[in-house]
């Protein structure tokens, strides 16, 4: 095995479950994949390292067992969390995947920056991963720039243009058609009354529950169903892009005085996402909120046009597992051009 | 003692405590008070009856006891949560309170029906009654049309222009400071730092908070005090105070044909809050949030002005505990005016 050839392992840890997958480097074939539905659990230290390991070490070692390998060289673990509450990954993973897995070295690394590495590789530029929460990323690729970042505060302090935002701004119009107030929906009150029943109840339905911002999101897409024909409806996901376009020009690298990022005058971008002529930054969107379609993405790209448009919009090349896996291959490689930027991207030896 | 004089009490439950006043008829002395800041039980089947009994038996008796007298002949018992959560309390509360304290006729109130019967007495008109929550009741007398109620949905759902709402959007703009994006307010960021320690870290130190409403309004005052030199938080006040005449305006009696509710011509209104000539429909704002002062007052007042031409403002007289002697009052002399509209206000005899 030659020092930059062998197996890497990419890791996904979010809300929804883990994913983890092998890849052959050098190769191009696809990853094969091992995925749950349950989390690592989230406790008083923040993610619990072991509740991750007893379930990425298994579903390693069955893929490397499928594959044929005996190890893994290089390991990317993107976790939610891995930057505010990550104290027990990083005391804890790279001894245990070095005795498991024989993982040599280890990339730490917030969900983020898989998301971000997953949308647009080792290219400069940023990414605005949005779902029942949002975050953006971005950096310049350079040491000093490190990797900026924006939002991700959560659904009362932020996460502004989220599923979790626009379905309670969804929820707040309808209660003012309920209440007779200016700026109400009756569109969006008829949906309620048919998601979650009469309005003066929702209160007691929605307070006790523990996963309120996935409530709220859960009536995001009644949002975007209504937009074409209610002008409140419509209203929110304008200011929900706004928000996200916002927050994606604060994490972009500034255009430079040289003008490098000014549009090339020549051909229009390529529209498989790879850097283009002129080596503009890249703007990318990656998560579930994409699904919301034309009533959000119509006017998204008309702010991401006004507020970047020194930014080239692309679509996201792949996700945040494979995000993983690009930052291991860089690993093994020793070509990695994403900024090591505790405690947004650690890398273990 | 006549049938229309005995003593009367006042109950006033909240989330910060309890309030119990008595109070002679005929007579308007200041009326004996007791006071706790343990508020009652709020479990699975609501507001939990014994808990708040454990405490206005014996705050009652100490009243009567006091004044020489023996029983209470009516009382009202205004409580947060009646409305949607007051079952055990209709099923308890007329027998137990019967019994222990001669009680023979009771009415049960929401809060916001106490808090505008402290603040407009039995005329007809709005109150927005605005702390960590906001809630807006309003009533023209008749039993048709009842008591209009905007708001008191909660700080995911409504409670717009509240404390908790002008505290979320300042943190908000604090955070979009600190990310650099579009909307921040550094002034808010410094204060947020003074008061919570630093920003990435509020995340932290709010979700896990059983009262994030009441930490989300703890930071209202500062966005106060930021507004006479910070435009950003001028901005969220003025939102605020449209919010708040939004939902005043949801719930006052509209103005007639008849144009009873036209402003007089004749002498400017009252400055004591007394129905003027003319018969205006009166507006009062009572609760925490006023201590705000001049930076919310300016523009709630000019608000109110615009989209409640047909209203008079006025000062709010007293507080709910007032409101709740007062409808004891009525209930005892016969002359109830404020409608029986149930949940909002239940009459038990």
């Amino acid at each position: 095995m030659s020092p930059a050839g062998g197996w890497v392992l990419g890791v996904d840890s979010g809300g929804s479950g883990i994913r983890v997958a092998l890849r052959r480097v050098p190769g191009n074939g696809p990853a094969p994949t091992r995925s749950s539905t349950v989390p690592a659990t989230v406790g008083e230290k923040g993610v619990d390292a072991r509740s991750l390991l007893a379930q990425v070490v298994p579903a390693a070692e069955e893929l490397l067992a499928g594959a044929g390998a005996r190890r893994c060289e290089a390991a990317c673990v993107g976790a939610a969390g891995m930057a505010a509450l990550g104290g027990d990954l990083h005391a804890v993973l790279p001894s245990a995947l070095r005795e498991a897995l024989g993982v040599r070295v280890l990339a730490l690394a917030t969900d983020a920056v898989t998301a971000y590495a997953g949308a647009l590789g080792q290219r400069p530029g940023a990414v605005v991963a949005a779902g029942t929460g949002l975050v953006a990323v971005g950096t310049d690729l350079t040491a000093e720039g490190g990797w900026r970042r924006a939002d991700g505060w959560g659904h009362l302090l932020g996460d502004c243009g989220s599923g979790a935002w626009i379905g309670r701004a969804g929820l707040e119009a309808a209660m003012r058609a309920h209440d007779g107030r200016a700026g109400g929906s009756h569109a969006l009150l008829e949906r309620l009354h048919a998601v979650f029943g009469p309005a003066p109840e929702l209160p007691a339905l929605l307070y006790p529950r523990a996963d309120r911002p996935a409530v709220l999101a859960s009536f995001a897409p009644e949002v975007g169903r209504c937009a074409p024909a209610d002008p409140v409806s419509a209203g929110i996901l304008r200011r929900a892009a706004r928000h996200i376009a916002e927050a994606a020009a604060a994490v972009c690298p500034p255009a430079r005085p040289g003008g490098r990022e000014e549009p090339p005058p020549g051909p229009p971008p390529r529209p498989d996402g790879a850097a283009g002529a002129g080596g503009m930054y890249e703007v990318a969107l990656t998560g579930g909120l994409l699904r919301m379609g034309a009533p959000l993405l119509t006017p998204l790209f008309e702010e991401l046009q006004m507020q970047l448009p020194h930014a080239r919009r692309v679509a996201a090349a792949g996700e945040p597992l494979d995000g993983a896996l690009c930052v291991a291959e860089a690993l093994l490689t020793g070509d990695l051009l994403l900024p090591a930027d505790p405690p947004m991207l650690r890398i273990v030896c």
